[in-house]
C-alpha cells in the first residue's frame, strides 16, 4: 500500500502538531538538504505550456529517494473559482522503485515556500530584523507571515494589497495570532522602514511592484512572485543593485526576477552559503535579495518531512496503487477473472 | 475530488466489462489518436537511472488533456517478491490544470502494451495470421495473447520461456480460455510456423532470443522486450533484413531494437501508417517489425479510456487532493486553524 495525504487529512496534522512546529521542522529539513546540495540529481523542471497556463513535473532524488510534483500554474483559474496553483507529489524508494508516498502538495507548497523564504531570511537578512512588509496578500500570504513569525519572530508587519478584499482576508486569518499589523495605503507607504520585504503578487506580468528609491539600506528581499517566465515584480534597478542570491541558477535566469538581467549578471547559489562555502550579507547596508521561485529540492524535502508528521500522527489513508502477487510474475493472476472461452472475433 | 481507480477498482472493472472488451476498446482508442498523432505534445520520457534501476516520468498532451504516466524498471525486484515494473498515472484538465483522474497503471500499461502490439499487427501482419510464437512469459505474456485473441483471432499458441515455472503459469493462467497451446523445446522451435512472434522477455541485456535463420519470410515480429537502453532481444541481422515500424523515432533509437543499428537506419512510425500516408507492409514474403518501446500517448489514450470505463460502470473512489475554499484566494483559511498567539520564538 502507498500512504496518502489528502486536503482532510493535512488539516488533522497541521491541527494536531500545530503550524509553527511544522514551519520550523520544514526549515530544519531544508537547512539540512540545501547542505548536502550537491547529493541531489535536479534537472530544471519538465513544463507543458499552454493558453491558459502551464502544468509542470518536478523530479529529484538524493539516490535513495525519488521526488516528483506535478503542479499546475493558470492565472485565470480564481475567475472560476479555482486555486491558481495546485499540486500533488509522491515520493518512492530509488532501490526498488516502488511508491512509498502520495500527497496532496497545494498546502504543502505553500507551507515549504514560506519555509524557504524564512530560510533565506535567517541567513541573509540583518540580525535582528523585526518587521517585514508583506506586499500581495493572496494564497501566499498568511503562510509567508507564519513563517517568518514562527521562524525569526517578525510579528511586527506592514502589509498591501491592491485588493481591498485581499487585505481584508489577510486580516481576518491572522487575527487573534500575535501580529501587529499596520495596513498601508500603497506598496510605498508598506515597505517605508521595513527590513525584510516580501513580495508575493500573482500577476503574469512584468510588474513593478517596488521601484529602487523604495528600497532602503540593509533591506533583506524575499522576493517570491516572480516565479515564471514574463512575470516579474521587482525593478530592475533594485536587481542591479542588489546581492542576489537564487536556489538554482540555471532555472532562475528564466523564471525569476534576474530574467531581466544579462546572461552573466552575478548571483550566489544559496545552498552554498547555507553549506558555508561562500558569504551571505556583505554587510549591514547592503540589500540583499532571494530571488525565490521553487526547486524540485524543496519538494523533496516537504514531502520527507510531510510522510514523517503523517506516520508520526497516524494521519494517513492507505492506497492500494501497487499489485502485489505471490509470484511477482503473476500480474495476470492479480486479475483473478473468471474461466471462460473467449467470445469469437467480430 | 478526483477520480481513483487503484488495483481493487481495476480488478471489479476488468471483472464487469471484461478483458476481451477492454482491450478491443483499448485498440480503438489507440488508433484513434494515432491517426491524430500530430496533434500531441511528446517529448522524451524523463529518466531517473540508479543502480538498480530506472524511474520516469512520461509526459504528453493534446491541448484538451494532459497525461503523466510514474514507472519504474527494476530487473533485480523478483528477487525481493516485487514487480519488475509498477506504474501510476494521471489525467488532467488543460485549461485549469486540476487533475481529474488518478489511477494505478501496472496493470492499464499491461493492457496498453498488449493492445498497442494488436494493433500494429492489425496494420502489419499478414492478413489471416492465426499462429502466434510467444517467446518470454513473465507478466505481459497472458495480455498479449488475450490481445491478440480478443482482436486478430490469434488462438493457435507455441510457447517458450527458460523458466519452467513461467511456463507452467502461463498454461494454468490460459486453460480454459479457448487457446490451443503447445510448449516448445526452446525459442527456435517455438518460432516455427508462426505467422507472428511475440518477443517479450525481461533481461535487461544484449540478448538474441532469436537469430536470423529462425524467422520465415512473411512473419510479423512484434518485439517488446527491448525497451531501454542496453536491452535488445533481436539479433541485428533480423532488425537489418526487416522492414520496421516504430512508434516515436528519437525514443526507438535510444530504447528499442534499432539501438543496435545506426543512426540513419530508415524506419517508419506506426502513426503515419495507421493515418493512411505511409505504406504497411510490403510484400507477403517480407518481414516487419514492430520495435515497440511504448510512448506516452498510449499512456494517454490508456488512462482515457479507463476513466470512461471506471465512470460507466462507477468502479472508482474519490481522493481528496484538491483544496476548495469559498474565496479561491483564501488556501490559509482551508486549514481552518484555531486562533492562539504565536508561540515565543526560542
Amino acid at each position: 500500500m502507498v500512504q496518502y495525504v489528502g486536503i482532510s487529512q493535512m488539516r488533522r496534522i497541521v491541527e494536531q502538531v500545530g503550524i509553527e512546529t511544522i514551519l520550523r521542522r520544514m526549515v530544519d529539513e531544508l537547512e539540512g538538504d540545501y547542505r548536502r546540495w550537491p547529493a541531489f540529481e535536479c534537472e530544471p523542471r519538465l513544463a507543458s505550456h499552454s493558453k491558459g497556463g502551464v502544468i509542470e513535473l518536478m523530479p529529484t532524488s538524493d539516490g535513495e529517494q525519488y521526488s516528483f510534483k506535478y503542479v499546475n500554474g493558470h492565472p485565470e483559474n480564481w475567475r472560476k473559482g479555482l486555486q491558481t496553483v495546485v499540486a500533488l507529489g509522491l515520493l518512492s524508494d530509488v532501490e526498488t522503485g516502488y511508491p512509498l508516498f502520495l500527497s496532496e502538495m497545494t498546502i504543502l507548497t505553500a507551507l515549504r515556500t514560506a519555509a524557504m523564504s524564512a530560510l533565506a531570511a535567517k541567513h541573509l537578512a540583518r540580525p535582528g530584523s523585526r518587521r517585514m512588509a508583506l506586499v500581495g496578500l493572496g494564497c501566499q500570504s498568511e503562510f509567508q507571515a507564519m513563517a517568518f513569525a514562527a521562524v525569526l519572530g517578525v510579528t511586527d508587519l506592514s502589509i498591501y494589497d491592491i485588493d481591498p478584499a485581499a487585505t481584508a482576508k489577510f486580516v481576518a486569518n491572522m487575527r487573534g495570532r500575535g501580529f501587529s499589523i499596520e495596513q498601508a495605503a500603497d506598496a510605498g507607504s508598506a515597505v517605508l522602514g521595513a527590513d525584510i520585504i516580501t513580495t508575493v503578487t500573482a500577476d503574469k506580468a512584468h510588474a513593478t511592484i517596488l521601484s529602487g528609491n523604495m528600497v532602503g539600506g540593509g533591506v533583506h528581499l524575499n522576493a517570491v512572485g516572480g516565479d515564471c517566465p514574463g512575470k516579474t515584480e521587482l525593478q530592475r534597478e533594485i536587481v542591479a543593485g542588489a546581492n542576489v542570491f537564487v536556489e538554482l541558477t540555471e532555472q532562475t535566469r528564466i523564471e525569476g526576477e534576474i530574467q531581466q538581467m544579462p546572461a552573466d549578471f552575478p548571483v550566489t547559489e544559496l545552498w552554498e552559503v547555507i553549506a558555508g562555502r561562500k558569504p551571505g550579507r556583505g554587510s549591514a547596508e547592503e540589500v540583499t535579495l532571494f530571488d525565490s521561485v521553487g526547486v524540485a529540492i524543496e519538494d523533496f524535502s516537504a514531502l520527507r518531512l510531510l510522510r514523517k508528521l503523517a506516520q508520526e500522527t497516524g494521519h494517513h489513508d492507505e492506497l492500494d496503487l501497487l499489485p502485489d502477487p505471490a509470484d511477482p510474475r503473476d500480474l495476470f493472476g492479480v486479475l483473478a477473472l473468471e474461466r471462460a472461452p473467449l467470445a469469437a472475433v467480430a
